[in-house]
Formats: structure tokens, C-alpha cells, sequence
């Protein structure tokens, strides 16, 4: 039987949802929590491998397991109790066994907010990067115009480890909206949706997009930096705790999971 | 010279706003660095003594500099640059000296923050208490009318200490307005206003509505409850990482301050 979960985390403390020997991590944390209530082994497979310090609301896990019958919901609420309220899982069903949190997904959302005001916040601080100067909205959403559309995204992802007689993996995505919306007390969020991302591509893009709202680039440059494919002509990679892993586009029936 | 501060932090980590010694406290943190910018010692008079582990969005607090002049503009870059993003000063003022955060304020307002919904969330941990069983927001919003008014509040009060041959301290308060707002994303959020509040007030009696909400004490059973001035009557005490003050009044002008 196949279950789908939909994930919310905080963060920070975990070195991203992948699990890895020696750190903690989302994954690590939530797979073990289902092994101590299944009794078997579980594969996790989820729909955005976020980095260490990166949110997500609406993270797609799924799996398989032996354990007939389950009770679904019995299942989301152990592990609520075991996880919350570092990792909270929203939803729990059961879907066949074509469903695979990575693969059938037809898009990923991703949200990242700036706090764009003098003072900082404490209560905004984990979910929030705050840029002192005033920040130029109309340049940053003019330079979100070149982004739409299936480019090779070199520019703004940290480039893959080569390995020896192997194809390097091509960076190309198919980004299906990408802007800026104030949201009125301080903060700017940038929406930007893709088929998928390559390693720190949103970050790498608030990144240089702050920069062209400071006046450090030009938003005019954009197109330009894009067509590079040279990782040194984008801005600064922007901090983990700004972006979060919003929802999630399934294929199947265009049905949004998360958000 | 006196200055006002318009303050807010994250309570989480701090025991309480006034500075003790061993213990990490907002006032502790905040007059040391203080002290560092001014170079001579410095004595905080805040609006409201706020416990351990209780947030404020808009704590006010007054104290006298020697140091003239004074850029209060430079001096809260410098706080903020010491102490963000667990503590932030939102405004700095000169003020006249017959300003005292705590005598002039001629109300405080509180908000209590309740997330009533089966999951708990990442985000809102810190700053909400988590009810998974549906409230009744009508029980609770109609055993708010009898906490209006002057009342003596020791059931909704920490007893305080009894100091021999001295008259113990009245509990009586006058509260200017209390009620509930549903903010429609499951979170329930009560706010109230008080000439001023004695010890755990506010959860004393957030903890109560709450049973009250959860059908484990009659909405009627309010006015009896304060009338019968028994602490054992009333609720257990809410958390917290629930309460935040929010903002205070001022006498000379009726200024709101913080908000």
C-alpha cells in the first residue's frame, strides 16, 4: 500500500529534508518516526530535496508499506506526536501505487519573503530575510520577466558534482511564472513556480534580484546573466530561512497538494 | 535626558522582562547594552512586567541618559545591531522627564493567540497554544462580559507574597475591554485591556475560557468564579508562548504606544 503525506517544517536545525548519515535532517526524523509505528523499513521519496535551513508548508512525501489494514489518520496523528512542531504532517492518504511524490509531479511552488524595512522583527526573523535599504519593487518584477519560460538555468545553480564518464545533468527548467507581491507590512515575497529546480536556484535568484532592487545591478542585466550560463555573474545566494517549499502541482488530475 | 523605547521580542529564551541576576531577562539583556552604548549605568522602567517566556510586539520602557547629546536614531541602530532579532527596538524618543513607562501608562492591551485546529503548525508554535479539541468561540466570547469592569481579580491572580505588617497588595483591576476574534485560518485570538494586570492574569483567564470553550466549565460559571476570589475555581494557566503585550496607553495624550 502507498501512502502520501503532506509535510510542513521549520527548518532550521535540520541540514534539509535528505537524509544523510550524522545529521539531523527532515527526512531522517520522519522516516524514523514511521519505521517505530510501521515495524519495517520506509523508503521515503518527496517531491523537493530542500537544503539545510529551508521551510516547507507543503512538502509530498511517499511510501510504501506492509502494514494492512492502516488507519491513515491513527498514522498522521503518532506522528504529529512524535515530529510536531519541528515537522508536521498536514495530510495522510492512501493513493495507488502509480503515485510517486517526485516523479509525478508536474511543478513545484516555491515562496521566498524578504522583510524590506529599517527595523527587524523577532517574530518574522526564522521565516524571513531582512534587507535594511529600501528595495526598488518595480525593477525586481521587471527582472522576473526573463526567467519565465525553459532556459538553462547554469547561472543560478550551484553546478553538480562531475563525475568521471558520465553526462553532466543539464541544468535546463521550465519556470511557469516567477513575481513579486507586497504583501503591505514590510515584507515582499517572491512566487515562482517550475517543472523543477536545479540546487539553490531560487536562492540564487532572490539573490541577484535583491541586488538589482538595491541598485547593485541593473534589472536590465538579467536576461544577460541568464544566457551566461556563468555561475559568478549572479548575485549572492539569498539565506535558507527566507525561502519555503510551498506546494506541490501533481500531473495526474492537475490537482495542487499543499498550499 | 529621558529616553522611551517601544520594544518587542521573543520571549522564548528570557525569563521574563525584569532583570534578575543569574538569569537571562529582556531588561538584563537590553540594559547592558545599553550600558555599553551610554558608558554609564542605566536603571529600566518598563510598562509591563512581562514573565518568563511571555513575547511583547510593543513593551514600553523609559530611562535617563547623562550622554548629551544623544542621536536616539544612532542609539537604536546600536541596540538593535547588539540584541535583534530576539530583541528589537522599534522606536527610540527623547521624552520629557515627566515621562515614566510605567506610572503614565493609563492601560495595557494584551492578545492571547490560540491555534484551534487538529494539526499543529511549525510556525505558529511559537507564538500560539495548540488546542486540537474544537472551542466553542460563543461560550467563550459570552463568558468574556463578566470580566469587564472594576473586580477584585485573586481568583485569576498569583497570590502575591504576604510580607508581615504589610497590608497585603489589592488585586482589584479595572479592565477597559475583553473579547475574542476569529482570524478564520484557526487561530482564535483573545485581546484585552486593563488599567493594569497583577501576576498571570491574562492566562489565568485565557486558561479558563478555554475550559469553558472545551465544555469543561460552564460559560455561566464566570461571573461566580471571580466573584468567589478562589484560585482553585478558575482554569489552569494558558502557556506562555500564547501571550504577547501588545500595546500601551498613554495619560497625557491617550497615545497609543507599540500596536
Amino acid at each position: 500500500m502507498r501512502v502520501r503525506l503532506v509535510v510542513a517544517y521549520d527548518g532550521r536545525g535540520f541540514s534539509g529534508f535528505a537524509a544523510n548519515v550524522g545529521v539531523e535532517t527532515v527526512g531522517g526524523t520522519l522516516g524514523a518516526a514511521l519505521e517505530r509505528v510501521l515495524g519495517h523499513p520506509v523508503v521515503l521519496t518527496c517531491a523537493g530535496r530542500t537544503d539545510a535551513g529551508v521551510h516547507a508548508w507543503g512538502q509530498v512525501v511517499s511510501f510504501d508499506t506492509t502494514r494492512q489494514p492502516l488507519d491513515v489518520a491513527a498514522l498522521q496523528r503518532s506522528l504529529n506526536r512524535q515530529c510536531a512542531p519541528r515537522i508536521v504532517v498536514r495530510e495522510a492518504d492512501s493513493v495507488p501505487d502509480t503515485f510517486d511524490a517526485r516523479r509525478s509531479a508536474r511543478a513545484r511552488r516555491y515562496r521566498y519573503t524578504v522583510l524590506n524595512r529599517p527595523e527587524p522583527d523577532p517574530f518574522l526573523a526564522a521565516t524571513t530575510w531582512h534587507v535594511e535599504a529600501p528595495l526598488d519593487l518595480a525593477a525586481m518584477r521587471l527582472a522576473c520577466d526573463p526567467l519565465v519560460g525553459e532556459h538553462d538555468f547554469s547561472a543560478f545553480c550551484r553546478p553538480p558534482k562531475v563525475k568521471p564518464d558520465v553526462a553532466p545533468p543539464r541544468l535546463v527548467r521550465r519556470v511557469l511564472g516567477a513575481g513579486w507581491h507586497d504583501l503591505g507590512d514590510g515584507r515582499l515575497r517572491f512566487a515562482i513556480e517550475a517543472s523543477s529546480f536545479c540546487h539553490q536556484m531560487v536562492r540564487s535568484v532572490v539573490g541577484t534580484l535583491v541586488e538589482m532592487g538595491a541598485g547593485r545591478k541593473r534589472a536590465g542585466e538579467m536576461r544577460g546573466i541568464l544566457e551566461s550560463r556563468r555561475r559568478a555573474r549572479a548575485g549572492q545566494l539569498a539565506p535558507a530561512h527566507g525561502l519555503c517549499l510551498w506546494e506541490v502541482v501533481y500531473a495526474t488530475d492537475d490537482t495542487v497538494v499543499g498550499g
